[in-house]
């Protein structure tokens, strides 16, 4: 009995058996590992939300985790799979596109290496289907404590792809300190959650944070930030900052996405918040 | 090895790893707890939805199993957190706002709880995730064998807030005796499931029941109770008494709920029923 | 501590529970088995996609896996419940409705029985639910260890019901070959999945291969078989053989499935190949 997780984040959907197939892969190889679903519904091909959900999720989970990601529009070109181990946190698995930005950035202290020993594969590994080929076996067996070390040869860190963009930052401004992000995830709920995390307003007074402006270009203007959601009339939208530590737009006890039955908005779209001086 | 189980039921959907991370939480404090989701796609701040799946599906599961339920309009504000314990049924873990309901009224045996001790949270708690913070944690340390005295300070059950008209009753009048419920539940395949329990009619002959009359208004009129979907002609309306023993309205290998492609009716809608007499 | 694992195949929708209260009957009868979710979205009461999925999955898993499917239309008929049993390969619990069709077309040496044994369902059995009180308690016993000969009387595997038209073959006409197969699945990427088996091509040359014709009569026509997605231009459709072995139809980083936000296609449309001699 080993009590190591294997986490699983994709944007595979729950519908088709591409998620129970990569379970059946890695309990024939690790028969009492648990398995955890992360998300399975990232937007196709949406490597940054991937991205965000790994990000706000692996610090939940013991260190001996295996986090495996697979959001992969490459998958059969020449992009490589990576396994990146990071001390006391977990090892992620993922092919090489932009998925670990967050861990990378997160932590200097990484060791990465290519995937490239065929024992952590299958026999026969297709040219669409790296999740359930290569990246399920390899969690597996590492799981199973075979060595970090036997996955392949060593990629310099610097190498690894990152996603530009995904990390907003204060742009000053003549007067008025200014910075854009954009929404990265939109939840059950309808809440807007963008890539703006809390952090970079960790020196702002609560007064300074009530005179925030936080725009979605052509469809919201609000003012300030509130602390939850509890307090506020039913239907009112507001600014907070969510469980995860980022900016989230949210409408009380209903969806800031939607406009009747229709999602209105979608990942991707531009964010900009404005700091009023004085 | 301990061989608890905990079932989570929410309104996060699975596709923002809220759900994920509960399940790290609660594996980093009991590695080998078994975890089944019951459902995560309330209708989201549903609490009457989540009562009534709580209820349905509870009595499936061992009697040492801790059912955590969290749709929780309030969190943030100063609403409860609350820990029931129901011998030889299970222990129940959930806001204080009516999500258990239906079990404190069928269990008038319970013992009640209030999560107050800071050793059953994490030891930061934030403003919008309590299902992380606090709901979580706790039932791992229960499934792990922790007491339930060490929760937190006793509760009066008379306190516990329940929801208002989640058990409709027999309307004696003149001639008919009537009822008035709700659809509280639509599920896969468009069944419109009530708040209307078939205990309701346990005195009835098969004449009497045939006899029923079953009024969605301004939708569906229907006569009669079937046994079942599959001796009844595709396309067709039919009221039945589904597998947890509540009303539903179905139609025969279609759906009950869908005009075309558009869900034509939610939760919350009044159903009645007439008992027409002689 | 047994390592077995159980499947579960439905269309019971994420929604309801229902797959929550199979997993509590489950753990009872089997408290440390594994289970694993191929897939509960299966178009309603559509078998052909139900048996699709489970063939495509069910290899995969360990040889002692159990896999229960659930598409059940008949379901309070007098339709049987069925066990497959297939030395090496697992065992298969189901309603005797086509859903085991490429199992049994593919297993020759298959033993059936029919799930007749009082002992091995629920106490209480409704009209409406057997995946909670035939197959799941059946699954738990026999993943227990409980013989499966206990499981009811032999069937001659002649009699178990098989879905006409699910295996395409080659139509040879006066000068071209012609297959004509259906959507059978549409994956969560709006990938177009059909019936039609890449093995009825092993013959074929590359250059055969490049001059197929693929058809959805009224809405596609394509010219060759593609190797992957990540070689094409976003934008483009492309057929080629998916990673399970069967025809797909895709749009490189889009939906095949969708026109705008509206799902165009759904499972069950036609779908022809034409192999242009010379």
């Amino acid at each position: 009995m080993n009590n190591s997780i294997i986490t699983l984040t994709s944007d595979f959907g729950d519908k088709s058996g591409y998620v129970g197939v990569m379970k059946g892969v890695i309990y024939r190889l690790s028969p009492s590992v648990q398995i955890v679903d992360i998300s399975h519904a990232i937007t196709p091909q949406n490597i940054a939300e991937g991205a965000f959900l790994l990000h706000t999720t692996h610090r939940y989970f013991a260190p001996n985790t295996v986090h495996v990601a697979v959001v992969d529009p490459g998958v059969g070109t020449n992009r490589r799979a990576i396994c990146v181990r990071v001390p006391e946190i977990g090892i992620f698995i993922a092919p090489d596109n932009g998925l670990l930005t967050y861990i990378i950035e997160a932590y200097p202290n990484l060791s990465a290496r290519q995937i490239s020993n065929p024992n952590f594969g299958l026999s026969e590994v297709s040219n669409t289907f790296h999740g359930r080929d290569i990246f399920s076996p390899t969690a597996a067996l590492l799981a199973e404590g075979e060595p970090f070390e036997q996955v392949g040869d060593l990629i310099n860190p610097q190498s690894l792809v990152r996603l530009p963009n995904l990390l907003p930052q204060w742009q000053p401004a003549a007067k008025n300190r200014k910075l854009a992000g954009f929404i990265i995830h939109i939840d059950q709920f309808g809440n807007l959650i963008t890539n703006i995390p809390q952090n970079l307003f960790e020196n702002f007074s609560p007064k300074q944070l009530a005179k925030l402006e936080i725009t979605v270009p052509l469809m919201y203007n609000l003012k300030g930030i509130q602390k939850t959601y509890g307090d506020t009339k039913p239907g009112k939208l507001i600014a907070l900052f969510g469980s995860s530590g980022f900016l989230e737009i949210a409408r009380v006890n209903g969806s800031a996405a939607h406009i009747g039955d229709t999602q209105a908005v979608k990942p991707g779209k531009k964010v900009t918040v404005r700091a009023v001086e004085g």
